[in-house]
């Protein structure tokens, strides 16, 4: 049976998330760089574990959070992204398929468990998230199927894939197989950090035609320039081949499309419990807009309508169905 | 080393909760009873962990809860309940730990997994639990250390615990030690069908002495009284010996002490986002103002309070430091 049609498609860390409140006391305390992601090993994923508050779990991963979100919205979503064959790793996976997401990468049999991010969220709503990468490690280019990639209009990929050494060719294999297609590729930066550790590359994937459509908040485009004035940096991405989309928190998203800067304000939020997710919802609901052929301005509306709903309570997948707020705003039928 | 002093020790089924938004015709689909609670096997735990959309997973148990909310409020609480040495039962103990609260009840060596409550939320807020007991089943006697009773000033059973069938005799040993020791000891209804199921050794233990206190909500005293009229109910409950503590959802509650009857107002909720655990923490705000010398009438403030903060996210666990709640309300010093 062939494949049938993906609106859009993300590829990521497979994570699940283990959320608890905490003060900035305990971030000091910790040495944990407010509002990052930092890599951890075992031995510090048990320390952090037996040392922060009562937890909440529930998937995550940003790329796999990106495709919960298109999939509220009501456009057909796919996932690719590595899990283990225990406990926390069949939990995830059930989690796809109850949000209905396409989903087709083996579990690993062996080697580290599923990924896990220890996520401290300050009362300002403020999320520090510490990962432990374990079984995302074992993406490789196999779990990539050309069949899935040539049935998705848009391929989203994460920057957070370059830090497991073998994702990064399993990436660069889906970018392939989907220019081949004629389908469309976007990159979200990830995280200002990511982007220091891989900005050459990065720019490389833009620059080379790897990249259609460029996600990132402005201090992660400031990182990719190297600079600390946003207006340089969004005057440098004004020069690249590609549609730019930058969020800015509480003061909207730029798209960025032809040397032509367009400003979305943000959609209003009531009260900011925790960020987590935001920007991975953001691309959720642009990425749907593309999908249902609205202009780019709406597009940034619905993503911004997508992460208010997400910074509204704990954890990063949509806990209301999208598509009727969406409706009821008026941004889709 | 002697046990140090306990204020509110609560004893009851160990459980993790997996909540999930749902609607009222996955309800129907699935013939479950709205807002109760059911007992389910394992088979039928695996159907609707299989169907229900995608979840949240975060520590409960009703009398967990309360020991979680009683903590919260800055008194010393204690937790007793059964979860098997699994993935799950240690997430479960981490977080009364997490909590403060004292736990010190083995975990089970085999036998059954962890129990899990399958906790369906509908627009309303209002839930509907659907539990695997698992483990809790393995709760007997010797789980109960008696100086741990003996150092608790308020000894707090769920009605919940009559399910599992050698948990009774866990929670008669517990009330005989603590009166001995001159301790309080409160049991709250749960459920209006575990009342069903139970009606007399409830209304026994209630009438031989055992019971210091009452917890219960309106539905549950009218099926305790088998009287579909709430003013019955309570014109009975008025001739029993027991401080009797009755809530009824928006309409506040009811605190029934020697004959008088005091009403106080429920705690204003902004949104009903999902109400598991809106009783529990109203037992723990009440217990944990007892423990303080409050009057009565402030005890069922402060378990308003508490209420109305779990009321307002998913999950049973306080997300909000409720000692500064309460202390913002001038409830608490």
């Amino acid at each position: 049976m062939s494949q049938s049609r993906i609106d859009v498609l993300t590829l990521g860390n497979a994570i699940v998330d283990v959320l608890a409140h905490t003060d900035e006391a305990f971030l000091a305390r910790k040495k944990v760089h407010k509002g990052a992601m930092q890599l951890i090993d075992e031995a510090r994923a048990e320390e952090l574990f037996g040392d922060m508050g009562p937890a909440t779990v529930v998937s995550g991963g940003s790329a796999a959070n990106t495709a919960a979100g298109a999939a509220s919205l009501g456009v057909k979503a796919g996932f690719i992204g590595k899990v283990k064959n225990d406990e926390t790793g069949h939990y995830f996976a059930r989690d796809l398929k109850a949000a209905g997401i396409h989903y087709d990468v083996a579990f690993a049999q062996d080697g580290p468990a599923t990924a896990r991010s220890f996520i401290l969220v300050t009362p300002d709503g403020e999320r520090t998230m510490n990962t432990y990468l374990g079984a995302c490690q074992n993406l490789t280019p196999e779990d990539i199927r050309a069949e899935t990639i040539q049935a998705s209009s848009y391929v989203y990929l994460e920057g957070y894939l370059w830090d497991p050494p073998a994702a990064k060719e399993a990436f660069r294999k889906a970018v392939g197989i989907a220019h081949e297609a004629g389908n469309r590729v976007a990159l979200t930066l990830s995280d200002a950090f990511c982007v220091d550790r891989y900005r050459d590359e990065f720019l490389g994937l833009m620059r080379d035609g790897s990249l259609d459509i460029l996600f990132a908040n402005i201090h992660e485009l400031q990182s990719l320039y190297g600079t600390s004035d946003p207006d340089s940096a969004l005057a440098a991405l004004r020069d690249e081949k590609v549609l730019g989309v930058i969020t800015r928190s509480a003061e909207g998203a730029l798209v960025v499309s032809r040397g032509e800067t367009r400003a979305v304000p943000a959609f209003p939020v009531d009260k900011v419990v925790d960020t987590t997710g935001a920007g991975d919802l953001f691309a959720a609901g642009f990425l749907a807009g593309l999908a249902r052929d609205l202009d780019l301005v709406d597009c940034a509306r619905l993503g911004g309508l997508a992460a208010a709903e997400i910074i509204g309570h704990l954890g990063a997948r949509p806990q209301a169905n999208l598509l009727d707020l969406a409706r009821q705003e008026g941004l889709l039928q």
